[in-house]
């Protein structure tokens, strides 16, 4: 099944392909009253756009943002807001070899096995070009979370970590990496610099912090605070991964040692406990609980290299193939913006449907 | 938000507390005409059931399922299926103190903050035991699938992992953990029953695989297939990370060292070509390769524990809490049926939406 | 395909046959904190309950509700409240001719092309006994909406209406037609006697106001105020129209005759404009006015009726049919307390929609 | 709660305001494989187009489609299908009087009190505009369905109706009324031409058929396909009132006189038995029952009338408005193409909803 819509309330619903005229969203629920134009929007596009420096696509997208709909005299009218990007550098390349034969890693054999037939430039629906929409659509669920702040950062290029010893928050977009931590930058230069020439492909981890969420947003079960993350970050082209609060790590320890402990809140717990910890990732039952809310996101390498690898063609015969073409060699960095956005989208959800139950 | 209900067109709810009446489920969406009986759904409940062991709680319930409706002759007639289990050993024990402290890592202090007062006998709605409900729903979502054989097992218990030289699927269900590897099952029972002792708990990994699959299954976007899975698998009570395929683990390769080559598949590939590799998990773009469907879950050890935690009561002053009562040492254990249902809710729910759109 | 949920935030599943061990429902998303026992639904249901006058089928059921979840220490926990009714009443009597042959105007036919197969017995799914459950849930609803006075009445029955220039809300539960008009219930008696006597069936109009209801529900487009009560009501059995305010006698006036005009309001107008008509029922754009919101519904004949029919039987050959059993002469007349409590769940689910927004 | 999509698995969200760039629809679900091109959209775009004739506004839009997504070498790809129209006569009128004071059965006061503010040009998003939108979806949904024969007609305007004696389907589409009945053409000329110049507006009722709707789409109570209509044609502008066959006639009769009597059909009934008579409107138990589904709406006369109107300003204060500009006397007539429209987005909806419980 097709389907291009994400939330419960706050919804958003994206279209458009690779190498058509154009892509867009459309962003439903939108409280009314919210100042909101181009400006508001553009900045997002601008940090995942593609040709920003040698280590991702030279790909060359404006990535200007235009609003067709849903604002009047600069407010939010509380009607649906239409977001258009148009595609203006898609290079009408040679796609004859794609067309036949199926890139492994890449969703041309899937796709083809469920609609008999795709749109090969450049990936068509399937390609991380879709994702503009999003950042799109996310920085409008910015603007409903004003209390919430955001942060996402590359922890890890392939095998190579960042140090949190020197993590420097102002640092992360000081560098094409959108890495907290300068000394590493210098290390992911090379390495990602030796996968471009080499046309091969690294992962990543991506890392997502939600800061001011009050305690009290999410849900019991199945609409979870945890869950929609982890719904909404594994949509994102490329990831394979996703992990709240100490994730795969708590799994090895005890109940002792993943304890978060509470103690009395400052002004006479106002604002609830404080917590000494945050193993949950603030997130418990579902349901937020005032500490920040964190998560991590693994990004595969794109299959996308230029060696040859084995495959098959549209016939069923063997045959080889290798991806020419402008590609990153680490799409998980340019994935920040849109883990950012999609926990922007998911947590501007969770806020109306929260006051919808218990205001 | 509340929120009890999962799925698209094969949907459930859920609803139930750990010390109410009972508990129960509706299935709506099934296709008509499935033999359906109880004897179908017993076995999965059984398997999950609590007091099997002395590895897991020692609470006792029959858990025995009863079908009010959507079934007339033995056979599904295309209406909801209410299924419904009798809670039989809530204890009548003291719970002033967990009324009065929250349990750190607990949803207590979550629920009060979002809902101004919660059900504190055995943790209300937050417990465990709703997915008594989710594994009845999933032995109905395993009769619209007859394709697909789907076997779950526990991989590692705290620091202590299986090892996959040794792996016999016939022998995971003659072990209470689940493990499909008869050497380290003696490990994990000393190491199970000192954290007992101990009271204190354990994290543990599951894995879970599909086979049987076609390629197709999925959308592209926000219900690919995987992201269903994780909203699906993160669900599930004390679970803080998902992953398909290889996970976080492809995050460290490379394009190359992450690709699935394809050569000509069986029979002039009629059931399409053969994988030399499964890192992604037998999806792509969202969408089923035809591959063995595979995810791995990190299930927390949990917070009941009994040596005493920093904490605060509801008028937020400090004290301490220790968990007494019957729990699990290890909640993953317990967690394998689960998770077989959830894989198995989703992917049925999937192939309704596939042949929705594409038959 | 099936589908038992309705609603957005506010939501109910309904599940049960007309001759299976029980029906109930699960209510969703209701707030936390309302105080909420069986006291507070059993009314609406014995007002729904057959059996109560000779005016309607004789089956005795006694409809007694049980909460099993969602409620504790006599408030709602903001978790599913599931209600179940037991089918005390269902007489063990011949059902072979009804396995047969298809009943014209009953779902018979259109199940079993659908499903396959049905379940026979009383009409199984098909049967108006699901519509105790949607009562349960309307009674739960009301209590969201506290601040709206919901009243249904039948307005005519066959080709007899009551005369408005006598209408007496009081009167509406002093007989068994909901009348609020008492010299029309001398006619209605013989009317439906007469029809009942013949093993005839009547259709009849039942209309419902909602009156309190503030400006601002309801949405612009697809979940429309008037949409969704339009969908609510046409999803009762036996209803084939809707009307909101002056519906079809709208069309045959003009823009003139059909104006709203406003002055202004009360004390400022703190609470709205004064409308000097309600041409609109209420709405304007698909969003409540301040006014009462109104909407009339048809009911057509039951056909269960004594007289022969022709119909073809499960193989296609030409049979006759007459439906004797227990069955209602006028289902209209049960309908007000249907018709009501769909209004009531519309409310409470547009009521929190509107706040998720605009709060 | 804006709300702007509608389906369950064929669906599709509009955007767009009257006096905004353009406006807009996405939709999604859609089977891929299905040629399509504008060509195959525009037809039923210029059916609805205003400035047709004196009899509608004179509001001259070319409303021109164009396809940015979804489709590729004329076939659908199964993903989203973006369609654009855009506005160019947007006339830069004064619209200072509307932006102060609400016109009385408009959507103006009630966006104000739900949203605190408004597009006033041209009614914003209220504005049937919007209904092009759905024209365009609905084009798109005719194709999913090529077994059905959609007909829309008006049937009756102010208080004069057609003649179903003189009806014949070749007509409707000779006269600027979709009128079936070339007679009663003449007396609706001059009926809206005297509204028309009068500065007033009449109502109308338009019927719609589906012919060739296999039995078994639609679904048990809560997607019943008569309450997917109902609320399909009630999101309509200035739609009051939805009957499904008989509709409010059928109230007046009995389970006689309702009854739709069935013969073996033709060729041992493999299409189902022969149904005597339509009263039901080709649905039972709200499913689709194989004879034509059949439905009437009643089409307010719309508030834009000349004569000045009591209304109160924003401010509360008592003032009168009469509405000058572009407007269609008789909005039912234009509303032929968008009937028709919903009827085709309700059915495909359900068509595939069935086959993925059924098939």
């Amino acid at each position: 099944m097709s389907w291009n819509t994400f939330g419960r309330v706050f919804r958003f619903t994206t279209w458009g392909e690779s190498h058509g005229p154009a892509l867009g969203v459309v962003v439903d629920g939108c409280p009314p009253g919210i100042a909101l134009s181009e400006k508001d929007i553009q900045p997002y596009l601008d940090a995942r756009k593609p040709g920003q420096s040698k280590y991702t696509t030279q790909r060359r997208e404006a990535d200007e943002v235009r609003i067709l709909s849903g604002v009047f005299e600069g407010r939010t009218t509380g009607t649906p807001i239409s977001l258009l990007i148009e595609n203006t550098d898609q290079r009408s390349k040679d796609y004859s070899e794609v067309a036949k034969a199926y890139r492994p890693g890449h969703a041309d054999y899937a796709y083809d096995a469920k609609y008999g037939f795709r749109d090969y430039r450049g990936g068509g629906r399937s390609s991380a070009r879709e994702t503009a929409a999003r950042v799109a659509a996310g920085a409008v669920a910015r603007l409903v979370i004003p209390e919430v702040e955001i942060t996402g950062w590359v922890e890890q290029i392939g095998e190579v970590p960042l140090l949190y010893s020197r993590f420097d928050k102002g640092e992360i977009r000081n560098n094409p990496f959108f890495c907290p931590d300068a000394e590493t930058v210098t290390r992911w230069e090379s390495l990602v610099e030796n996968a471009r020439k080499a046309g091969s492909s690294l992962g990543a981890l991506v890392t997502c912090w939600a800061e001011g969420v009050p305690a009290g947003w999410g849900a019991p079960l199945y609409a979870k605070l945890d869950s929609e993350l982890a719904a909404a970050m594994m949509s994102i082209n490329a990831v394979k991964g996703v992990e709240i609060g100490d994730g795969f790590a708590a799994a090895l320890g005890t109940g002792e040692s993943n304890a978060d402990p509470m103690r009395p809140g400052e002004n006479g717990g106002e604002n609830g406990p404080r917590f000494m910890a945050n193993h949950a990732g603030g997130i418990a039952g579902g349901i937020s609980t005032g500490q920040p809310v964190t998560c991590r996101v693994a990004f595969k390498p794109t299959s996308s290299i230029l060696t040859p690898v084995d495959t098959v063609d549209r016939d069923g015969n063997a045959t080889q193939i290798s991806t020419k073409g402008r590609h990153d060699p680490c799409v998980g960095i340019r994935g920040v913006p849109v883990v950012e956005a999609m926990m922007a989208l998911v947590l501007a959800d969770q806020k109306l449907l929260h006051r919808a139950q218990c205001s």
